[in-house]
């Protein structure tokens, strides 16, 4: 039998999907499993968007452009100036979901051996996208106790070697929640500058802020715009993660040159998806505001419900709809996995994403784990419940040593 | 501003869509223009497809599996059964168009530096999806003369390195539309299984086999079933080319766990498209067989029109729906430019593909045109005299050189 790659190898498991099978087994046995590991939203899709699946009335499911169609590119030129990001049709190119986004951007910037930093926890696939690239990830880790603020700027700054070719960041970010201030986004604008860095920018979240702090967009800042890629989809925004749509947004010609023979290659993205995408951009004002509503009520209690259980820590996350919180664990990997496998509560368990696959630094975030708040209030509150219990008598938990040695004692 | 990737610069341009632009100006000066450089079929997609896509009854579009919908793989199955292709549910991952399913197989099996032999001419993007995976194409070019057969397989077996990881066919064949026989295809397996390689095999014109020669899978091969990779897509077979929805299938199970980290990374297929292909299965034989006929008609119809035109000659093509013509010019690429920017005939062009995109063996198929016939027989005429008249007017015509000399003497 041939060998298979060494790249492949080296690819990484998906955090959040590694422990399906698991999943599937408690399923199998009869036990409900909530699903608070995977960034699918429970919340409806703009009926709009249905609606103009339902009125396809095309005989031919044709290729579109290899950048997409024009006239939803042309909309969105005017949802992005609502939030001051001033760009062009020729500017956007629609990806297949973000993913293809960002793995055009590392193909089109990023040659084997290059690197870029990263400041962690990062969405997992950042680190599978570079690998397909040959990119290195050279990463920062941001710290529980400091609410995953940026780390220090001089830390990125000590990182930087010849081979350094950019920057990546997610804001509002998957999977800490953290937005990043005015000040932090100045600061990576000045290293970007000084060393003619890309700055890799994943603002698919933005939709969802919620304490009033600013969004900042990468091209809310001056000076770099040749240097931001900035990476869409409208998988999280509009409950459409199946369309697979996200866009490729950059000011930098040879940089979109680079990246539409990648598009070219693959031929188009999904015809349908982007009928669905641009008639989503017609949802009325209430349709994002309830979502975000239900994202504000959820939060809260959530991250309140969290720091209610004993040993249990999460910060408050600013934006998106994750947060990453401390369990007082052994090792979250084996917690998750054991709660799947081996653990019920009245016929019921929880799916989480252990963090330890959102960090490259090693044993980092050990005891950590993402949690999406993307069940309904009532469904969370179960699985608080579920959580609590489990930590009750897991045989790797802290607190369960406190009490049996209370118990002693 | 930063660097752009090296790669990106080495990716080439589509020979199907780099003259895109100049079709956009023809048409802007109010040129019909008939496309015959592009596999986009204009028969209608199934009307089950349609039916499935209008009645979504879903509130949310979420995710799907990243292998792909259960029920579509467990129909496909059934399908291949019908070709004497025998795979299990677990054999099949559903990708985003027979473009990644190539792009995860390349990835999956080669590593840079690795090498793999492509007969030529070849579908122009298994060398982009090589530089992505940073492999090398090794190729030996068929000869028109010879209506594009399989060249002598100790060609392929001398150009065999240490680095050399497998075979790449396409069969029926895009752009010659040669289908390979047993006789052939047992050289491939010979050689597959002397050397232990890789056989990609892109199959998606399978439907379409003109000649009552049978169509010989990789899969139908004995002895290398954990060798072959085989690519599959519904673009061609149900005129679904927007949906984006292909197939990756090896009973290799080390190749499939690669495969699937990348299917992971890229969460999942469209998922609309799943359901529009998944209810294509169930489109009745007469869809098939009226599309097939159809070709049938318009393949003996251009390939005549074609062998008729002075300097022209096409080989009759045994399957898909295109055909490589040798025209009487100094250069294919000039000529199909000068098409669309310089001529017109009753205020219509025609926009071909050079065949040269599909060569990478310097200056083969230098006067070569592929040509889709994926338009309507009327159609198909009146670009048989664009074609005709505009050989008698091109700078670099050999006809019309003749023409003049002959006015000369």
């Amino acid at each position: 039998m041939p060998t298979v790659s060494d790249r492949g190898k080296l690819m990484p498991d998906s955090p959040i999907r590694k422990l399906g099978p698991l999943a599937d087994k408690a399923k199998e046995m009869g036990r409900k499993v909530y699903h608070l590991n995977i960034g699918q939203p429970d919340l409806p899709t703009p009926p709009e968007a249905l609606e103009a699946i339902r009125n396809i009335d095309r005989t031919i499911l044709e290729y579109s452009p290899s950048e997409g169609i024009r006239s939803f590119r042309e909309k969105l030129v005017k949802y992005y100036h609502k939030f001051n990001i001033e760009v062009t049709v020729d500017d956007i190119i629609i990806t297949t979901g973000g993913s293809e986004a960002v793995t055009f951007a590392f193909m089109s910037c990023l040659d084997p051996g290059d690197e870029i930093i990263v400041p962690e926890p990062a969405y997992a696939n950042y680190e599978a996208f570079a690998i397909v690239a040959g990119a290195k990830i050279k990463s920062i880790a941001a710290d529980i106790e400091e609410g995953f603020a940026l780390p220090p700027i001089e830390d990125f700054e000590k990182l930087i070697t010849p081979k350094t070719k950019g920057i990546m960041i997610c804001n509002p970010n998957n999977p800490t929640g953290y937005l990043y201030t005015q000040e932090e986004m100045n600061k990576i604008r000045d290293l970007v500058k000084k060393y003619d860095l890309y700055l890799f920018s994943d603002e698919v979240y933005r939709e969802f802020c919620y304490t009033g702090a600013p969004y900042i967009s990468a091209f809310h800042l001056e000076g770099i715009e040749q240097n931001v890629v900035l990476i869409d989809s409208v998988s999280k925004r509009y409950s459409e993660c199946g369309l697979r749509i996200g866009a490729l947004i950059c000011k930098n010609e040879a940089v979109r040159h680079n990246v539409m023979k990648f598009c070219q290659a693959r031929l188009s993205p999904p015809l349908i998806g982007q009928i669905a995408a641009e008639a989503s951009l017609d949802a009325d004002d209430s349709y994002m505001l309830n979502n975000y509503n239900e994202y504000v009520n959820r939060r809260k209690f959530l991250i309140d419900g969290l720091n209610r259980i004993d040993g249990v820590y999460s910060p408050i996350p600013m934006g998106a709809f994750y947060t990453v919180a401390r369990l007082p664990v052994d090792n979250a990997d084996k917690f998750c996995a054991w709660l799947l496998s081996d653990f019920e509560y009245e016929n019921q368990t929880i799916f989480m994403a252990p963090a330890s696959g959102f960090y490259t630094v090693p044993n980092k975030g050990i005891d950590e784990v993402r949690i999406a708040y993307v069940l309904k209030k009532e469904d969370l509150a179960v699985c608080l419940t579920i959580l609590k219990e489990a930590l009750k008598v897991y045989p790797g938990s802290k607190v369960r040593e406190k009490v049996a040695g209370s118990e002693i004692n």
